[in-house]
């Protein structure tokens, strides 16, 4: 034990007593990283979270579970932990069928999206009318009525096909639709629904919305196509529960000599209610704790203060990111950033950092680029990670409201080429994390979350930090 | 269309009037070819079938619809068409469903297996015992009474892994089980469970037997590895009823110089009940169907007889192969060669010859070397299809009992890496077939159908042909 202290710093203190001191920039970093990839510490927890509580929507059972296992665990490895209270919505799926009655019988491989209204037992059937985008359903808009809306249209990119998913319903229901069926947005399936977030915007009819496998949005278009006016009966037992409370969850490792500013590691701790959540966003929460039980038993702690946040409600709602945001925004200038990792546990590739005007919430792609130059010089600290490639861009859907509040946003980039495939299905479970990348992802974390509380100088952002 | 005729060949013939006459082997060859590959026909089949009937097991109304179709559609395309009446099984899969029940509830994506007795509504549950190998439960047979065996064993090869799936509720059953359990045989899943064949030795105990996705299977394994003590339920509606009549579908384009003389080309009509049956093995009936439709339309018939057969009951039987090689055991002498198509629409590789001695019905690999050795070279006209390897090795299961009769079986040989994660599983539909691959095939079969029926000399076999 001396004998790593003698290594890590000089020797100080009274009575001959070794005293720690912090190591540089370099070998803190290297001892972060080095302990990050030989250890099997995130994948251990990410096997706890996903085998013994499985998936957690909000509201759930599962959920409450995750969050008192995720306040022990961080506890454990040694961060102050605290539950903040946030509201979030309690939307079950219930028991679900969706069936071709016509003009053949088969069962549809389907998930009501979240949100969705239920159809009552007695289900809803109607005729569909298939279209590929928007503005053929505008162009086509007196056929719709009374009918469904299949938004059958072909994959591109997440961006692009997800807002069939996130706004078909409202686009359906403003043409007299009576219900939305929607192409999973994935390039690759195996039958595999993918569920996710839709909304009805004030005012619009609440219809019901369904996901259907690619396999099964094809078909339907395919018999559209041959004249076989295929119909379609939904049968969802979806329902509305109202808001309960839930928590997201805090822990600190306080900084040594500017505890009051913030590096703020996170994912979100909710997840949709079918598969494991392992990727989204088990392996981002994972990642963020194992870093922060790596900060936490560094000899001495960084200059700055860590947060490990795992939130909740990203899934559907947010109001996780907008609690922490709304109670926290006073010390918002001393949030020096806030990092989330929620895209899977594929390769890391680096950090997309987003700065915003604090008085606008408006995107400030100068002061992003600034941010990355000042880290350029360090990028090579990241190296045995992969994550050594910065950019300006987005970051994270749980930050977002803080970044918009100024606190400059990181999100870990990651090869996302495995994650759109199983996000959101049945099939986002712990086989399909391999532990040696997730330990990459880890590593990458630590050493940023290290950086940035260590580095002499804050990071740069739009406006100035609080003095 | 004169001008075709002269192109393909001389004229003969009274007053003027010219008359066609066969085309040299390169030229069939390669006009077949061209035809195959320049046309969509295979690929319209593909999509009738799958569209209009779906997918088709045994005994089910769509197997019935389907044997229609495929006599209905030879005839059009100029076959002689007989149906040849089989007794088939009428397995009955009805409601399902597969739960964990502790050390948490959560559903799984389970399969029955075919031929699986039900559970009756209460259904069965018990403790799961997890094994990776017939001798790991032989081992461990006394932990076995009164549970579920899961046989949760990783993908090496189909051949390896569908073991499991064939005999594993009868090593379960025999150590006292009181189900079965097998890890779908595949190497990749999107929590996509497979069903197939399974069967009940004479007098072992019939107990349920079902495939779990990969992604289950894997987690039972961690929580029993986790001491968790996995129990599951099963509710299985399955239900033997007993045998019904169908059919295999039989389409002749009768030779013009040996019509007693057969080349056969098949696939399998029927499939199991979930997907659309598009690779297993609607895509080898259309290509074998397509192959005929472009044979029936040569300007001559070729030197011998050419039939396309769909058999029924391969999934679940194969009384479709053997009613055939019964009711033409007679003319077996004559059978220059049976061709099948039964893995999917990968890439075309080549064919795979398995010649036997029909006095024991066991495997000749010289006669198969020297049929190999007799095509070699000719190889070259199956270059545009890219079927060009020929090996000694396995046939097709449908044929498998026409060669045990002493006729050269070739297996059209496919690249398979798409098909083993897709056969037997929802996923089997038409948009995993590649058009163009597809009319590959067909190209692949019908110009080594061609060149069976029209070569002088009849393929060399492990005793000679009829005189």
């Amino acid at each position: 034990m001396t004998g790593t202290l003698l290594l890590l710093g000089a020797m100080t203190g009274q009575a001959g007593k070794p005293a720690a001191t912090s190591p540089s920039l370099e070998d803190g970093a290297a001892l972060l990283a080095g302990q990050a990839l030989a250890s099997d510490g995130a994948w251990r927890k990410l096997a706890t979270l996903c085998d013994t509580i499985g998936n957690r929507i909000c509201g759930s059972p599962e959920l409450a579970r995750a969050v008192t296992w995720g306040a022990e665990t961080l506890r454990a490895d040694g961060l102050q932990v605290t539950l903040e209270p946030v509201q979030v919505p309690r939307w079950v799926r219930g028991e679900e069928r969706v069936e071709l009655v016509a003009p053949m019988a088969r069962p549809l491989h389907a998930l009501a999206l979240g949100g969705s209204v239920g159809t009552g037992p007695g289900g809803i059937e109607a005729d569909v009318i298939v279209v590929a985008s928007f503005e053929e359903l505008a162009a086509r808009a007196g056929e719709a009525t009374g009918k469904l809306v299949l938004f059958d249209v072909p994959w591109e990119n997440y961006g692009q096909a997800v807002q069939f998913r996130s706004r078909g319903a409202a686009a359906a229901a403003a043409v007299g639709a009576v219900g939305a069926l929607v192409r999973s947005p994935t390039p690759v399936s195996l039958s595999t629904p993918h569920t996710g977030a839709m909304n009805y915007p004030e005012g619009s009819p609440r219809i019901p919305a369904v996901a259907l496998a690619l396999e099964d949005s094809a078909m339907l278009r395919r018999l559209a196509e041959r004249g076989g006016n295929p119909r379609v009966r939904l049968t969802l037992g979806a329902e509305d529960r109202g808001q309960v409370t839930s928590h997201n969850v805090v822990g600190e490792v306080r900084g040594r000599e500017h505890p009051e500013q913030i590096v703020i590691l996170s994912g979100h701790l909710d997840s949709w209610d079918v598969g494991q959540g392992a990727q989204d966003d088990g392996a981002g929460c994972v990642a963020a704790m194992e870093a922060g039980r790596l900060l936490a038993a560094l000899p001495v702690p960084p200059r700055r203060s860590v947060r490990v946040i795992l939130y909740v409600n990203e899934e559907n709602g947010l109001s996780g990111g907008r609690a922490y945001a709304e109670a926290h925004a006073a010390e918002a200038q001393s949030i020096v950033a806030a990092i989330e990792a929620d895209t899977g546990s594929g390769p890391p590739l680096g950090f997309s950092f987003d700065l915003r005007n604090p008085a606008t919430g408006e995107a400030d792609p100068e002061a992003g680029a600034r941010a990355v130059a000042a880290l350029q010089p360090l990028v090579h600290l990241l190296r045995s990670s992969g994550a050594v490639t910065l950019t300006v861009g987005g970051s994270g859907s749980d930050i977002s409201p803080l970044v918009e509040l100024g606190v400059p946003g990181l999100g870990l980039s990651q090869d996302t080429s495995g994650y759109w495939p199983i996000h959101h299905t049945a099939a986002d479970t712990l086989d399909k994390v391999d532990p040696v990348l997730l330990a990459r992802n880890t590593a990458a974390l630590a050493v940023m979350g290290w950086v940035l509380a260590e580095a002499e100088a804050p990071l740069p952002r739009a406006t100035a930090l609080a003095p």
